[in-house]
């Protein structure tokens, strides 16, 4: 099993390690979210609510979509899988590098995949190429932005772009847009305002990372063809977000100055980050999300481990070889003790010249 | 989607009222387990474990079965569905009635089902015949022990000839004793000491009911066929089960005493409540685990909700018509409260010689 799940975050295998694999809000759960959770464990003899009705609720007025147009899930996950077996599409296209779950529930429901390659030289941008990928034979589209693990961001106008050459190809688009709240002007991103305009898009986000909240699984979806999302619920077991992970959601909506707040932080911090590591000599890519993609010396990962901290080593992407890594933005300290650790590495290489220097 | 997700257990849609329609251990969720949740609330920032390994090495401790065999879920159904999805059967044979979430499952998989239709006259207890309906072509056969609803127990001789059938044909059996705890001898009937024996045996089990935390969800599975297992990892996402069941799990584990004495008073409570039921005129069936399965006149759900009482009418499942119905056991005071709803019914009826007799 530990070969099937290589994933970042994991701090079991990995105690005592300070940990930028995972892509979380550094600050925390807020004590709001952390109340409601644990008050709820006292309601949770229950069976959840199997149609998440005040969570619902309260994440359409928060996010201005129809209540009939959103589903929950046990994290994003959940719905990804979902999502595959309701539709169950026979050929899907994926861009490489990106998020490995959409690889996996395709392959779970036996769905001929093919990648898109993303270039290096191209900076991991897609461009009009991927778009004239999209053809009638094409069921599945999976579209990450800001893209994990590069955080490549692409306009408004480029999403549109692939969401009408799905339309005309008969295509079911997934955009996940779980990190884009993390991003500058989410609102200049989001393609939440054209879901009506689009019934083959179906929008993926979470709370896992804006909240801190990865450990009680809560993602959701929107679409506005609400037969999709029927078909879902058909394909779903009935009681897959728990009692706590609805309460906490509620509870994280009410929590606007903490969003906005951490996220600010956030960026100011990731920018001193994004410094340090150019300075180190580290190649960045896209990263306009919460976390930074760089390539690097190749045992980066396992070097950083000695120093007590653990980066994400992306080598297992499909589309990455060695030497590509992802660190998640995290507090002033933690970023510092993370240069440190890069500074030390440097020392015991021998190197003169920075960490690493890509070759041009 | 109210129509797709009928079960017990809806307090969101029946607030206020005493509820039977869920299985739930009615002493509530332990203390320990409760302390043990909220403290878990602490770590959710991180992701779960994917591995469970804590939990499933405590569970390896009390079920006295290899780590290497339990597999862990967001609940029991979780479970289900996965291993249906990685297994992808062609035909599958289930009892009926039955749990609804085998049928659901299979559709969702594309599975052909045959159901074997539990008779009525034979107080639907199964017997050789549905042994012989299990034929070559058969890839996948359900079955429940203690059944649900019906709670009809069969002894070890009778789901080892199942085993043993299954095995001839090449088919897997999926056997759910997620009830078997509350019945008076579970050694007696649990299939656990025989998995080496069945590798064509799956074992489903859940803490939902046993320690009454359906709303944190967490159930397990046990078989012998690691592959099996690996092949449901990679067909579920890696987060399944959360942080606060994780640790909840792991807590409950450790409630050796709460168990045992709520079972037994269960057990008790089951025998007046029995009594009180028949004296009523209601026909009872099976009803070997923590809930009560009979005949009775229809409407009996409406006319229960109006006495603030909601019980679990049963005409949704294959199988079974109307006028059929499920109660949990639940405390002494809570029981008195079911009889008394019972017998204001029938004064309002205005019926003289009981609630309901069985046309003989």
């Amino acid at each position: 099993m530990a070969n099937l799940h290589i994933h970042g975050g994991d701090v079991y295998r990995y105690p005592h390690m300070l940990d930028f694999s995972a892509n979380c809000n550094p600050y925390g759960m807020p004590e709001g979210v952390k109340k409601a959770a644990k008050e709820a464990v006292e309601k949770a003899d229950c069976y959840p609510d199997v149609e998440c009705t005040a969570l619902r609720k309260a994440l359409s007025l928060k996010e201005q979509v129809p209540m009939e147009q959103i589903i929950c899930g046990n994290g994003a996950a959940d719905l990804i899988f979902g999502l595959v077996l309701a539709l169950k599409p026979k050929k899907a296209l994926l861009p490489a590098p990106s998020f490995a779950e959409y690889e996996q529930a395709l392959q779970a429901s036996g769905c001929e995949i093919r990648h898109f390659f993303l270039r290096e030289e191209e900076e991991f941008v897609p461009g009009q190429d991927f778009i004239e990928e999209i053809t009638e034979d094409t069921d599945m589209v999976f579209f990450c932005n800001p893209n994990n693990p590069t955080g490549v961001l692409k306009d408004l106008d480029y999403i549109k772009k692939i969401a009408e050459k799905c339309r005309q190809c008969g295509t079911f688009l997934v955009l996940d847009e779980c990190f884009v709240d993390f991003t500058e002007q989410p609102e200049n991103y989001t393609m939440k305002p054209f879901l009506d305009e689009y019934s083959n898009l179906f929008l993926v986000k979470a709370f896992t990372k804006k909240y801190a909240m990865a450990g009680l699984r809560l993602g959701y979806g929107f679409c506005s063809n609400t037969e999709v999302l029927e078909h879902m619920h058909r394909v779903m077991q009935p009681w897959n977000v728990s009692v706590v992970a609805q309460a906490a959601g509620e509870a994280a909506l009410k929590e606007k100055d903490y969003a906005e707040e951490t996220l600010k932080k956030i960026q100011i911090e990731k920018e001193i980050l994004l410094k340090g590591l150019k300075a180190r000599g580290l190649r960045i890519y896209g990263s306009k999300a919460n976390y930074i993609f760089f390539q690097g010396p190749e045992n980066l990962r396992e070097d950083g481990l000695k120093q007590g901290i653990s980066i994400r080593d992306c080598s297992n992407y499909v589309g990455l070889g060695e030497g590509y890594y992802r660190v998640a933005v995290r507090t002033k300290e933690e970023n510092k003790k993370l240069l440190d650790a890069l500074d030390a590495i440097q020392r015991q290489s021998g190197k003169e010249e920075g960490l690493w220097q890509k070759q041009l």
